[in-house]
């Protein structure tokens, strides 16, 4: 027997860049690892039976549609109501599945589970909770890109809802949340910044102040709240420059003969670090403030960034993410 | 004689985390390299009146007033009518000098500079434009933290003008022009960059549409555009991830004596590509849109990116940069 309780994923086969194939490749691999885990693979009817009846513990949900990346996500949503995100946000919804993981379009899996699943009550906007590497523990970013305007009552929440998410699925017990600015003091930044500043200042356990954009690879908190739009350019900034300054490495690396004789020593040490900074070791980020656990990965998602989002969403579920933001919500919001 | 023209540049001796010494010694440097630059050296009678007896070129200003960095910008320059900063401008709205240069408060420059130098006719808001180091050719971002909150016209203004430092000062001859957005669409994005992307599609030259987060260390443009206080989290971000990972590396690089031999081969390649990282390499970020030029530097500058900052002050003085961004501004802008 299992000694951790069952977790029911589902999947959504047809999702990102790289689908069916690396979904599939990484079902395999997390059911592989986890013996608790059980997986409703999503998508059309020749590709999800064939690995359904190959795999233990893995369901076929065959359905006729798909919602393509350049789609309108509200309309797609709509009017695709057999397509593989639909049905795996009801999969959800009817209590079949724990929770639901697409690497297909986020605009789409986010607007169908916000339809779908539905917001906990109180919660005026999900936001997308992404795990960011940094040189200390890792830093859960709300919103990372669910909602470019934000009011500051919407920031407050995201810091609510973000330190529920570090506490109960990264286990830091009392999370440091940091708002992001462009200074330390209160008085400093946008509007939006200030007037939230002071929301959080009044009633969010663990608020530490402002952070600036160079504390966040340091890993001076926790977590980082700001608005999606800022959120979404820093996400994308830092897997850029882990990009670029990787390749400036290798570049450096293999400029002489000798250098290469001195790179090859170095190789398993600079995997080691790629590996580390690597945003797929992490592989999806749930959308928080929802009656339902949904996870989104990236639209790039390779086998091993799959198999690490069902890791993830296994990781969620059995620790009761959905129930402990509901929880922590004050009464207010309610 | 020196075959390029004379460039007179007022230096703030009082400002930065290691004035005066940094200042004294990267002047220094700067005078060394350029035979046609001339620095009035704005500080501390004892500070300044004994460098410029020993150094050809330089000229002392003597002061009374130091504004620290953490007092109220406005109410500092208002106060303090002889202190390095209001005077360094006072010097440049004289005639006097052609540029002035601090490593002091970002926000009493500003202040200083917009109240006492003022603003080109028909500029609504002066921006900071921050050279980024790229995969490719540098990156000018507009605005990099001088406005927190913005309007879509103000960013309109701040592509003309970043496009007109990117042709002046760094040779660009057609820059391309990007919106810092959270998607290529021009629907995608805050209410902000969507109606920024509408002004700019009209009426910007270079303009190349929406930019994300990853494509500015990949250099797929030469100005990016956004508001103060995404840019100024984007450059601080950048700061950090860049001293993060090259710290990373060196751990890794140091983690047995194997590797230690190996990085011990490697070191002049990789100090090359630090050098190439480092912020200091560019130096100081000039107010667009005065009618003058004002430099702002990092406030940890060291001697090299005190030298480096008056070698670009001196390149824009040349370039004449004040008038070609005036020049560039169209009608009914002025």
């Amino acid at each position: 027997m299992a000694s951790v309780p069952l977790a029911t994923i589902a999947v959504d086969a047809m999702g990102g860049d790289f689908a069916p194939g690396a979904v599939l490749e990484g079902v395999a691999s997390a059911l592989a690892a986890d013996p608790s885990l059980r997986v409703l693979l999503v998508g059309g009817l020749e590709i999800v039976e064939a690995f359904a009846t190959a795999h233990e513990r893995c369901e076929a949900v065959a359905t006729t549609q798909v919602i393509g990346m350049g789609e309108h996500s509200a309309a797609a949503v709509r009017g695709k109501p057999d397509s593989s995100i639909v049905v795996g946000c009801r999969l959800v919804k009817e209590g079949r599945a724990d929770g639901f993981f697409s690497a297909g379009s986020t605009g789409a899996a986010m607007a169908a589970a916000t339809l779908i699943i539905g917001r906990i009550k109180g919660v005026q906007r999900p936001a997308i909770a992404t795990v960011l590497p940094t040189a200390g523990s890792p830093c859960v970013l709300v919103d990372s890109g669910a909602n470019a305007d934000c009011k500051p009552e919407h920031l407050a929440q995201f810091a609510t809802m973000g330190a529920a998410y570090a506490r109960t699925a990264l286990g830091i017990l009392e999370p440091r949340v940091g708002l992001l600015n462009i200074g330390e003091e209160p008085t400093k930044g946008s509007q939006l910044a200030q007037e939230a500043y002071l929301l959080l200042k009044a009633g969010s356990p663990g608020f530490v102040g402002n952070v600036e954009g160079r504390d966040i690879p340091a890993g001076t908190v926790d977590v980082v709240v700001t608005d999606g739009f800022t959120g979404n350019v820093m996400l994308k900034l830092m897997e850029g420059m882990s990009k670029h300054l990787l390749a400036e490495f290798k570049t450096a690396l293999m400029s002489s003969p000798v250098n290469k004789v001195a790179a090859a020593i170095l190789k398993p040490s600079l995997d080691a670090l790629r590996d580390r900074l690597d945003p797929d070791s992490h592989g999806a980020a749930p959308l928080l403030g929802l009656n339902g656990l949904a996870l989104i990965g990236h639209g790039s998602s390779g086998p091993r960034a799959i198999a690490s989002a069902l890791r993830v969403g296994a990781v969620a579920v059995r620790a009761g993410l959905v129930g402990s933001i509901a929880a922590s919500l004050t009464p207010e919001d309610a």
